[in-house]
């Protein structure tokens, strides 16, 4: 197999004097950084530190821009803002992280809606537009992740931009290519091996299998891992050794996508 | 006489429902436009509406980064910050007004500290310099307004910035070009005439005039004018004309600096 | 006519340098503020004028709490948010709120929850449940303020917490009572006499009238008048005088119920 | 030996998503909890898991006043704050946790101030004073922490408060009894058994010993262990193991003063 594969996690979530996961270890890992923008963490500190030791160990960086509601982390769903509202947001986060990379010698190359923010717009046409058109009014050769079959991804193509599939190492998906929800059981992947495993079949079949087993052929660039919860490092390490062992190349989105 | 001079006034100092001064009616007034950048007062909304409407009145628009200070509206000194740290949260606030101006099809051509970060880099050069050190860091043909004789011009120039001197339309100097302390009598002029020919003197004759009588000689590129004060708007109005009529030439900075 | 009505406006929702509304104007017309702890808007500063001044004015005070969101005003709707969380905010705001009052002399004597927090729980019955126990447990002799034939109304008597109902002077009825949505033609009334006309006769016959002519009886204790609209100042007075000549006492909540 | 003390600890000054600390293992060690309230740290969730916990575990709570800055976690030196606008937050956040302790079962007994609050009040008269009034406006029956020889101190006598004289476990005292600066050599002792000997040293002779061996008789009637610094907990266990061997009595605040 020589499949080429990008491996993001979200980053730089802490907020003064709080920190939130272990960045340093999970930089050495991945190849995407989603770098909080100050809005549902992130404060130009830690993303200062993040860009700079992304640099260092050749990672991306991408903006991860969320709600403006710090105290809910961005995973309060905040109905009813309007979409052009939500649009000045996207881009004012984006300016911000972007000045933050080109101090730091480094560029921000893609963006990835977080939390509450990108649940919505996965399922809201509204707002998955106006976060496209706010990378693109920022800039057009910036690379939106979004998941396959979503609104957001629909926005993305329609408004030009690169589009980058991710998938989660460690989420089950419903027959619409949907994460299950996690209230049901058997929502998460729990083991580290499984994942994996899963992970290098779906690369392998070009496709999700859902949990009734039904194959929904999707284009895969980019798989998200987590970084905050307990034992993510250790899941991280061991989704990129087997994916070295596959044989599948283990690049930065920006090395391959456009 | 023919000298040419910008008047700049503080603007989108409100946030979310909150609003401070008649920004479009000094808007219509001043050439340059120091834009609130979230920190201590502005938010992605008022940000967007103030670089839209400088743009369609052709006033420039000038990044106003304050501390992240909101309840003290960047007012209140803040003791023992890092410069290294002060310089970050800097950068931040530039590249989110960038990205906000750029949308807008408005471009950043200053920068004027506010508030406290203002009074305390004035005298202290470590953080003038890590000011100017942000300001070059994102792009080096940014203007950086300051007063003169001041540890900020100072830095300016250090670090190679154009620098743009600027005066008070209705703050009293002492013998040091320092302005006179809110605290004591005849620190403010509150006539609008009186204020309107004191700078065009100033103006013709290349220096300030201290409250003791002594000349102080000083480029002046540049006039500061309230925006949140009662009469503000006529004051600014009456400047304005005062300086039409005595043949002095109100043009943006980006126009005649560097 | 002899029945007794409050007054009540919300106040103090200021914060740092911002101010909202004529808030000393309206303290001279009310007999209720509703006043604004810290969550969507105020801060001790203006908590502690406002209670000092309704104090002076024999006016009362009531805790405004409103959703965890200063730059949406606590106007935004907040999804998802647990009941036993919301109930835990109302405390919070409502135990600052009785410091601050009793520091100046005053007691907090009602609840009325603001903007979103408050119109989610007209409808959502555990969020009005959250609301009513979270008052309860600070201090059961709490009036909470709620228009008829609410979910919030109907928690509070669950809870056994003495209960005002509110018509408000400028809003439109649909045939079940409830507000007619600002988007709707008709839903605000702009005229000062037409308005206070229809308050008087809304009390004279103890009942409201619909936008369809519906007669829909109800206790009204107190009517909401705007703090922060234009205008809002001579509506407020308009309908006092007119209140006061047509013999409708005018009184503080506290006076009255319970 | 037969002296009794408190072991008083910062607590609950997570916020959101974020956590500081392992409170739930302090509050099986310490005596009083210092909690966070919601200014510098803390939240309304937080505090009611801090209360909760801290009743069950008997354990007494106090609040934790800070400095309105979550991003500098109340740790920024903030100057030119009137003492009448610092009194008010004081009583905001006081007035906040009371309510918090109320409807968990428990109640507010002492109050510490926080961080930069807390530095500045022991030397500036002005500021001390001002903690001390609000303090004593919302329930004179609170007991101020302070340390020996501190405005602090002296501003809790003069307002005829309860005050718990308080030393740290960890930290070099100079001549004056004040702390030796973090910056210089040997301020911290980083040796739990030496802390904890110390400590016991400092209780049997009622006095402190400086780093030049000066002895300092004093009060003592709590002392301070860190809850947020690697190998906390552990510091904490040994020290409470050693005093209790001493037999020397470890008790609530509440229970032994006034």
């Amino acid at each position: 197999m020589s499949r080429t594969i990008d491996i993001n996690s979200d980053m730089g979530e802490g907020f003064g004097a709080y920190r939130m996961g272990d960045d340093a270890a999970m930089l050495s890992i991945v190849t995407s950084a989603n770098v909080a923008c100050g809005f549902h963490g992130g404060d130009p500190l830690v993303m200062h530190e993040t860009v700079t030791t992304a640099k260092a160990n050749g990672v991306d960086v991408g903006a991860h821009p969320g709600f403006f509601d710090l105290w809910g982390f961005g995973r309060r769903r905040i109905v009813g803002e309007r979409p052009a509202d939500l649009e000045k947001t996207v881009v004012y986060q984006l300016g911000a992280l972007q000045a933050m990379a080109q101090v730091a010698g480094h560029r921000v190359s893609h963006v990835k809606p977080h939390g509450a923010m990108s649940n919505m717009a996965c399922i809201d046409a509204d707002m998955a537009d106006a976060i496209a058109r706010a990378v693109r009014a920022v800039d057009r050769r910036l690379i939106l992740m979004a998941m396959p079959n979503t609104e957001l991804e629909r926005a993305g193509e329609k408004a030009g931009l690169p589009v980058a599939r991710e998938i989660f190492a460690d989420r089950a998906y419903d027959d619409d290519a949907n994460l299950v929800s996690r209230a049901l059981p058997g929502a998460i992947l729990h083991d580290a091996e499984e994942s994996a495993q899963r992970v290098i079949d779906f690369i392998a079949d070009g496709a999700l299998r859902s949990v009734s087993g039904k194959r929904i052929p999707v284009a895969i660039d980019t798989v998200s891992v987590h970084s905050d919860t307990a034992g993510a490092v250790a899941m991280a390490q061991l989704l990129r050794r087997r994916l070295d062992e596959a044989g599948i190349a283990v690049r930065p989105l920006s090395q391959f996508i456009v």
